[in-house]
Order: C-alpha cells, then sequence, then structure tokens
C-alpha cells in the first residue's frame, strides 16, 4: 500500500482528492491536513465526508508517508514541496508553482519570486497523456491548470501534426464555480453566479494563459499566440473549452482526424468523439475523462473538448501520475 | 392609441410581447391567438399572466388593428403576413421569413420554398438601430433573430470603420434555454440542461448563420466569413456571444473604441462598457439593452457582448421597432 | 411629488425599492446612502441599476425629504428613525426593529436592548392589508418580515373566522437565497446552494418566530402555537409557505373558502387561487402578489402561499404602505 | 457472479442501477431491455453510460440469469414479474406494482386491476432495513417509492415506541426533478422548473400515500392518519422530507433519540445526525444513505429525512434487497 499525505484536504481539489484515494485499491491516506479546521475531521466541512482527522501542516508526519499531494495557495506549496522533498517523499502538486519552467514568467504572473526555482528543471509537468514516460520514478510532479488541461489535450495531435495552423489559436473557455474554490467572495455567491454567466480575464490576462502556450511550444516549436477566454459558469463543476484553429489552406476532417486516433485511440481516459458530435459537461462531470469533439468549418477547426475541473482538471490527474509514478495502474482508483 | 393584435401570443416571445405592450402607453391589445389554448385566456399558460381571451388565428379581426406581431413558426408567419398586409395593417414579424432578402438562401436554410418571395424586397430588417431611417411608415418589418442581434449589432461599427480586419470573424454565444421554446423537448428536459452546458450545430451549420453574414455584408462588402457557434446555457433567458476580430496589423483601443462611441454613445439601448468592464448577462436580462465590451489581446479585438434573447433579441426589438415605424417615442414601453 | 430618501440602498431590498420608485409615478429619489459604496453609484454594485450617487447615512439631507424607506440591520434603523421623526419625516421600517410590540421579547430575539422603545406602541405593523385602517398619516411603519407575510396573509381569514382550530399550526416554509443578503457567507456560497435544498432553525427557533405569533393573536386571542420551518431553496427569490391547520370536526371547503372571499376578494395583491390550483413561485416573483391555495385533506387544511420575498415580502410592501401612508392610489408604482 | 438482467433500463432508474450494478463485485449484467432503443447501446441514450446493448424486452433471455431488476411503467411490470418467476429467476421490482398489499388498493389508486394479485401476499416490501429478516432468499421484493422511503424510515422507531403521538402525521416532502422521469413534459421542462418551486397532489392525492400508511400501520395498528405533500425542487435529485410529529403531552428528546439509536445505530446507510443538525440533500446524493435528523418544537417533533431519490429510493435500495436476498454483503456495490 502507498501511504499518501494530502496538505490543504479542505478545499474542492482536496475533498475530490479525498473520495478518489479512499477507494483506490492501492492507496491509504496518512494523514490530510488543514490550517482552518486542524482538530476537527473533514466530516466538519463536508456532509458526507468521512471522519478524517485533520492536523496543522506544519505537525504533518512526513516520515511516514510515500507520497504528498499538495492542494495549497501558491508559493505555499514550493514551500512544503521542499520539505517534501527533503524526507524522500513524492511530491504531487497541485497549485501552479511548479507548472511553470521559467522562474521570470512565474514571478511576473504570481507577483513574487519563486519560492524553489531550483526545483524548476526536474519537476515533471504531469499532464499524463503527454508526460507517461518521465513519470515512472518522478521526485516531484505538477498537475496541470484545469483550462490548460482541457485545451492542451486538443491541441497535442494538432500541433505535433504536420498542419498548415496560422493565427492565434482562440480558446473560449467556459468553468463551473468550484473553479474559484471553497471561499465566499462577491463573485461566487449564490445570487451572482445563478441566472447569470459571465467572462473575466479574456484575451492575454488569465494565469493560465502562460501555463498553455508552454505546453503549445513543447508540441511545436512555433506555436501561434492564444486568445484564451474564460466564462463563469452556473453549474457545480466541468470545462467546455470551444477551440479554434484557423488553417491556412483547405484540409479535410480525414485528414485531421488521423492525428487524434493515432495519438489518443487508446488513451483510457480521453473520449474522442464521432463526426457530429460535440463535447459537452453531460460527456465528463464526476469523471477523469477528456471527450474531444472535432467540426471543420471553412478552413476552421472548431474543437470541442470537456473535462471535470476537479478530476481530469485536477485530482483526478493528480492520482492519474501518481499511478504512473508509483508504476501502478493507470487507472487505478479513477474508474 | 395604436391597435394591436398578436399571433402566436403563448410562445415564450409571445407572452413577453404581451408584458411590454400591458405597459405600453399607446397601445392597445386588440387580440390574441393561439392554435392550442383558442377559448381559453393567456392566464391558462402562464400563472401571471392577465385574463386575455385566446381565439383562433384564422378568426383574427384584422379589419380592427393598426398593426399585427407574428410570433409564429416561419411560413406560417409569412402566409399571416400576406393577409395582414391585404388588410393595411402594418406587419411585425418576430420569424424568419423576412429576415433574408433571398429566397433561394431562405429555401436553403429553411426547408421549404418561402410563400411570399415578393415581399422580401420590401421588408425592413429591423435591427433598429440600424435601419432606422427605413422604418417610419414601413408596413412589414422583420425582427432580427436573437444570435444575429447579439452579434450585429457590435460588428456593425467594426465592419464600417475602415479597420484591417482579417480572417474569419469567431462569435461563441451562449444562450439561455428559453430560446429554444416553449414546447417539452429531450434537450430542453429539466434533467438534460441543469448542471450541463453544452455546444449545438456549430461551426456553419445554424440556421442564423447566412443571417448574419447578410447582415456583415451590409456592413461591409468584402466582409471576411463568419464561424458561429452556439451553446446552450443552464439559465432561463440571456444571450453572451463572446466575438473574436483578428485585425492584421497592430491596433489600438484608442483607434477601435471611438468607432463604438460614435455610433453608439446616444443610443438609448446600447450599453457601452468602459475599459476593463466586460459584458455579462447580468448587465441585460429582462431589458432591451445590449451591452458591449471591448477587449484587445494582441492583434485580436474580443468583443464580449450581451442581450435578452427574448427582449432585445425577440419582443422588445419588436416594440422598438413598431415605435418608429409609428412615429412614436422608440423608447416607449421599454424603459 | 413625494420626495423619499433611501438608507441602505446596495442591499438587495434597497435596490429592489430604488426599482420600484424609479417607476413610481409620484416619487422622487432625494438620496440613497451605503456605508461601503459612499461617493460612487449605485450602478457600481449592480449592472443595470441607475447612476445614482450614494452618500454616507450620516451625511443624508433629512430636511429635503417627505419619507424615509430604511434598508439597514436592526438598531440601525431604530437609531436613524428617531433622527428622521424628529425631523418630521415620515418612516418606513424595513428592518425588524419596530415590529414587535414588547421590548422584552425583542431583547430576546434580537440580543440587544431596543434603542427606542417609547416608538413601539405608535408604530403601525404594515401588513398592509391588515392595517389598511391605521396607515393614512402614520409617522412610522414596520414593515413585515418576508416569511411573516407569507404566513400572516393566509391565517388572518381562517383565525378571525369561527372556525374550530386546534393545535399548532404548522407553516413549512422554503426561501430564495436573496432573504439572506448580499454579504458572501459559507451558506450562500454558489456551490453550497445550487444541487441543494436545506432546512435551517426550524420548530422554534428562529426570529421570525414571535413576529408571526403576534399577528396571530391579533387575529385571534387564543391562537394555538406556531412550528415555523425554515427552508434555502437554490433559486434567487420567493418564497413558498406550505401550512398545516388542524379542525377539531369536519370542515368542508365551502365553508372555508368564503371567508378568504369575503376578505380578500377586493385585493390587488391577493391572487386568490380557484380550488385544485396550488400555490407556487411562479405565480408572483417579480410581483407584489401574495397567491393563496386552499386543499382540505381530512381534518387539516393545507394552505399554499407563495409571495416575492423581496416586493411583497420587503420592498413592494414598503411602497404599498407609503400609497397608503400618503394617500395616493395603494397600487402606484407597483402594477 | 450473480447473472442480472435490467428490465427498462434506459430511464433515470435503470441507467443508476446499472451504474451500481457495473462496481458491483459480484454482479454481471446479462442483458439490458429498451422498447425504445432496442438496438443501439445505452450510449445513445446517456454520454457517459457504456456500451450496453439494449434488447426488446421479449427478447430476454431469462433462463441466463439468476435475478432482474423491473424498472418498467407499472402494471408492466407486474406481466414480466410473472414471466421471471415462471422461470425460477428472483424478481427485484422497481415499479409499484407489489408494494401495496390489496389488489383493491392498488386498483383504486393505480386506475387498473392488478395484473397479479396472487403475488401480492409473498411480494416482500423492501425498505430494507425494516424487512432484513424476510428478504434471504425471496423470490419477489417490491422495492419502496422515494417519498415513502424517506418517509418510513424515520417513522419507523417513533411508531414502534411507546410514544404518545396523536392527530395527523405531516410529511412536507421535497424532490428533485429525475422522480419525474426521463419523458419530456410541460411540468419538466428546464424553464418550468427552474427559479421555480411548486407543491402538488397534496393532502392525501398522490399514489404514494396509501403505500405509505400501510408502512405506517405495520408499526402501529393504529397509527393516525398521514398529511402528505409533495413539492418540485429544482435539483436533480435527492428528497427532502420535513415530518411533524405531535405528542400528547411533552416528550423530551433523550425520550425520543434512544428509539432511533436503538434502531439504526449500526445501520451501515442510516445516518443519525447529533441533535441540532438538520438533513439536507447534500448529506445524501449520489450515495445510498438515509440521513435523519431530530428537532424537538414544544410538543412537537419536527423530522428532516434525505435520500437521493435515485438510489436509497430507488435503484440503490433495489441493489440493497438483492444482496440481502442473496446472502451477500448488504453494502455491496454501494460504498
Amino acid at each position: 500500500m502507498i501511504k499518501a499525505g494530502i496538505f490543504g484536504a479542505t478545499g474542492y481539489t482536496g475533498y475530490e482528492l479525498v473520495k478518489i484515494l479512499q477507494r483506490h485499491p492501492q492507496v491509504e491516506i496518512a494523514f490530510a491536513t488543514s490550517q482552518s479546521f486542524a482538530g476537527q475531521t473533514l466530516a466538519a466541512v463536508y456532509p458526507q465526508a468521512p471522519q478524517l482527522p485533520l492536523i496543522l501542516g506544519e505537525e504533518a508526519p512526513l516520515d511516514q508517508v510515500d507520497v504528498v499531494f499538495l492542494c495549497l495557495p501558491h508559493a505555499a506549496a514550493a514551500e512544503t514541496a521542499v520539505l517534501a522533498l527533503n524526507h524522500q517523499v513524492t511530491v504531487i502538486d497541485l497549485s501552479a508553482d511548479f507548472r511553470l519552467k521559467d522562474a521570470d514568467t512565474y514571478a511576473a504572473w504570481y507577483d513574487k519570486a519563486h519560492p524553489a526555482p531550483h526545483l524548476l528543471a526536474d519537476a515533471v509537468y504531469g499532464l499524463t497523456e503527454f508526460a507517461r514516460d518521465q513519470l515512472p520514478g518522478a521526485k516531484l510532479v505538477a498537475t496541470p491548470g484545469c483550462y490548460p488541461t482541457s485545451i492542451l489535450l486538443p491541441l497535442r495531435p494538432l500541433l505535433t501534426a504536420p498542419l498548415p495552423i496560422t493565427g492565434p489559436i482562440i480558446a473560449d473557455s467556459k468553468s463551473g464555480t468550484s473553479g474559484a474554490g471553497r471561499t465566499p467572495k462577491a463573485g461566487t455567491h449564490f445570487i451572482h453566479v445563478h441566472n447569470n454567466f459571465a467572462p473575466y480575464k479574456i484575451g492575454r490576462s488569465h494565469r493560465h494563459l502562460p501555463e498553455i502556450e508552454q505546453g503549445m511550444h513543447w508540441f511545436r516549436a512555433d506555436a501561434p499566440a492564444l486568445i484564451f477566454s474564460p466564462h463563469l459558469l452556473p453549474v457545480d463543476r466541468g470545462i467546455l473549452s470551444t477551440i479554434y484553429v484557423n488553417f491556412s489552406e483547405a484540409v479535410g476532417l480525414d485528414v485531421v482526424r488521423p492525428y487524434f486516433t493515432q495519438m489518443y485511440a487508446n488513451e483510457p481516459f480521453i473520449h474522442l468523439l464521432p463526426d457530429g458530435e460535440l463535447a459537452s459537461l453531460a460527456h465528463v462531470t464526476h469523471s477523469n475523462k477528456c471527450a474531444i469533439g472535432l467540426t471543420l468549418a471553412g478552413n476552421t477547426l472548431v474543437v470541442t473538448s470537456a473535462i471535470d475541473n476537479l478530476v481530469k482538471g485536477a485530482a483526478g490527474q493528480a492520482v492519474q501520475n501518481m499511478n504512473v509514478v508509483f508504476g501502478i495502474e493507470e487507472t487505478a482508483g479513477l474508474i
């Protein structure tokens, strides 16, 4: 049994992780931390949660675990990662701290110097389907952001193929409200969200933009720029990204689709939809799947891509990564 | 007092029209029709509706009204329009029948020959802010579709300006469920829509596409093609269109914004948002307004545009048109 | 024109009041206050609100108004009422401060001594249909709570009639989330409310209980006790109270209904539903109406009663009261 | 492995059953039927469903299964039950056909003569916690209705105890919309349900009333009458029943609670909430649990009881019953 510790178990991502690990046949939760609810159990926060005791992060017994999951605010995550790595504990980070390879970019977008820039080079960017070869035995894994997962998975076959892609790529993304976290704010007040639909930080201003473009450049060195428009949906969970990729000349779906099939046909968590079917939240909520639909309109490919932001976009992909790191069945705990 | 008849009063658009006309100081509802509820009153369909008697369409006293509003299925609307025009009654059509100028295009998208092609040339396309000069005294007005209204209003200042627009224009639109009508269907069942978000007929396959492109070409003869992606939102009402317009060279917001200001600053129903503010459903639901926000991202202008699909996207704009046709205060009944 | 000031204009009740007064033909808003947004306009808080300037409460020009509406926290309301009355300004209070006639009861339920107990005797409890005779010329009106309005209106004909009612009356009430106010809290976070339904403070523990029982005793000196169970609904607005009244012997609907008809048949804001029709939120949202349905089951009368908590349950009834106080048309601004 | 057949797999209950049986370690789905989708797979109906082939009911290979689950309309279920029993197949019925012991009562409430009255006496009413002793080896099990489950489970310890219960018992119940089935209807149209909350068939007119009273009389021969008021909630799933039980004299919670503890403390699917905590949908959705909270108000006990209507109220309890019938772990597949 793999012994796992969870830092920050009371956020939505932390609780989702607890639910997944509880049914994981090869993992045992050794501890769970919470700065606000230490001394209580997770059932004090979520009425269906188990009586899992919560301790302060600084009291976590790092010498008793094989792996820690960090569901912490950025910067705090990096500091905890350093401690855990010093104890030889594998770190699966769910924060943004180890996603960007460049410390200056991090500083520019996250408003503080990176707490552990020396770790960036070795951290594996855990978009599992892309990083599968780098994951076995990795000591530090950065779980991708929710929006980046929904956008990079479908862009990967396109950008790595010799397709005549031109101009900015546009990702119009819509996310459920759990993506905004558990802290009550004016913007997540029921009355504000219900019956509403609103864009935010559109264009090139959301923190996930540099992360997505970094991945796009891994796929294709001269990838075009991204225009990224997140919107807030009046639902609990799920992200749908509608992605527009322009070709400089006519390209048929019969040319495009095989790149997806070759790359993803055997992936357990990629659901390639047949021609004419579009991805929707109903395809993916409460699952670790990414559903992908392809539609051609003139010389523009419209890709619909859906994930559950708390599962494939966070806790599910984190466990998927852990499974590969430890060499166990990749789907364990996830289906 | 203008005497008005309403054909098809029990649909969502018809009922919205009743609500607006009831508070309109210069209009009196002379009759309302319903094929399914004739013999009952509108209160049998909507619990807050007035006791407005419903009659069969074929029994409507056309000689007693000045204007009729047609909230009928396409084709049926055109047939009723012919009858009404024969009685010298002004027709404000809310169906798709007189929106497209070309009968062949109509036939291709609406699966039947146009019932009255001889009327197409004289029908005024009632995007009010655009058509204001053609409306006074008009006998036949086509109220634009909901999606076209949300997209054409913000595209008008852009396409009529000498801006270096290139490539396809992309409109990623999201609509509340009332746009799908009052008839229960699998796709509008509560369980299907709630907690879901789904695209449909994306790319170049929705019937509103030729209508929007027709308007774009009025604004600019060589307008680029449109990629149009509608999505269904789990809310009652409201449309948000996120529109992407690429420039072939750098253009500042200081250049773009004045075109909007000059065209729309004095419009009572256009709400131009200041820099940094994005349009949302909360800006417009239950009003006849169109809120427009401008964001520049590299060489791409991202326009957010919001309307209430039942008001500015249907019944409200129909009344706005009627006001201009009859030479009364354009905002009467609407604020 | 009646000149009105609004204290606390940025809460949901305050904004609803602004919307009603804006369309009221005989009222002009002279000022609006907000401690948090003073210096800005109401449009900074609500995207569809007018550019109404907000000032600090202590800077309100009381000598320039005929009436003030107090949408303030309890205790703060009473203190402002004293100031306004000193300026001979009529006070329509929407807080709980002047609803209970007994200062000790107030202290017991609101955790502080009443700031102005000498005013309690003369304050009119503005359940308009009940208080209509006391309102003309009143200087201080307490607008009833939202739950009390939904429960007392239907109980009034029952308790004043010689019906054999026997102990306890049960009111199972369900309210939209706007009743919980504009301040973000864990209990009104979108994720908490959406997909959920939860009771709170049930039995005899909610602050509205003594207010409702006070009214019940006005109607019938020996009224039975009330069991009151509020629940939170995942909707914006509306209250439905399902009320159970037991008779000690068989009583027919033909006996019960006339008491309702005699009392309410001509009331503009009471919608008595015919036999077999039950009240629902759809009957009343965005209106000042109270819909009442009657169902007999054995010797138990089940009354369904619906109001919009922000209109008939707050701002609407406040304006209805003001209309009666000033001797103008009772429905002005409200239909 | 137990081989199971599912009749009526495409309804909400049928699909919930498929999801539970798929993860059940001792069950294998042998066939699934659908009259509307025969020839297709379940994935054609639900985007996350498996590629489970659907066949016509009349083609179901009854000789290849140990158990069948009937998710069929009433009457159709009884006819299929007869066939299955003739093949010595155990029948777990989820319809109403075998819940009522009295064929005349069935005929009065379900508008047709019972198709197989000779089976009623031996059918086990599968409120599992109550029927556990009768279930092992049973050939025909009637799964209780959703509302009855939510009401009978908490009434059982009360009615079997020597408590001085008087007068009608009132159950004010609120259900998510999945309870109304998968067929689109005006009453389950998104626009009708969203933002609304409505009672229906209240008092003594809902078909679940005789079923609940039958259970109440099993618990206590002279049980009082029930007043039952169902309401429709704008959520997918979940039932909350707020139940009012009057005592003829003062009884403390310290007297009441032990009856619940003795009966339910060790039940895996009953979640007895501590004093002061009330049941809510959040306690139970997507689980087979029934959460029960107790509140005393004067001489009235207010019981809050929550279940997931599709799980403990249908498919989950059906599987729980099957587990007991076949002598395997009662919680298998359910936690």
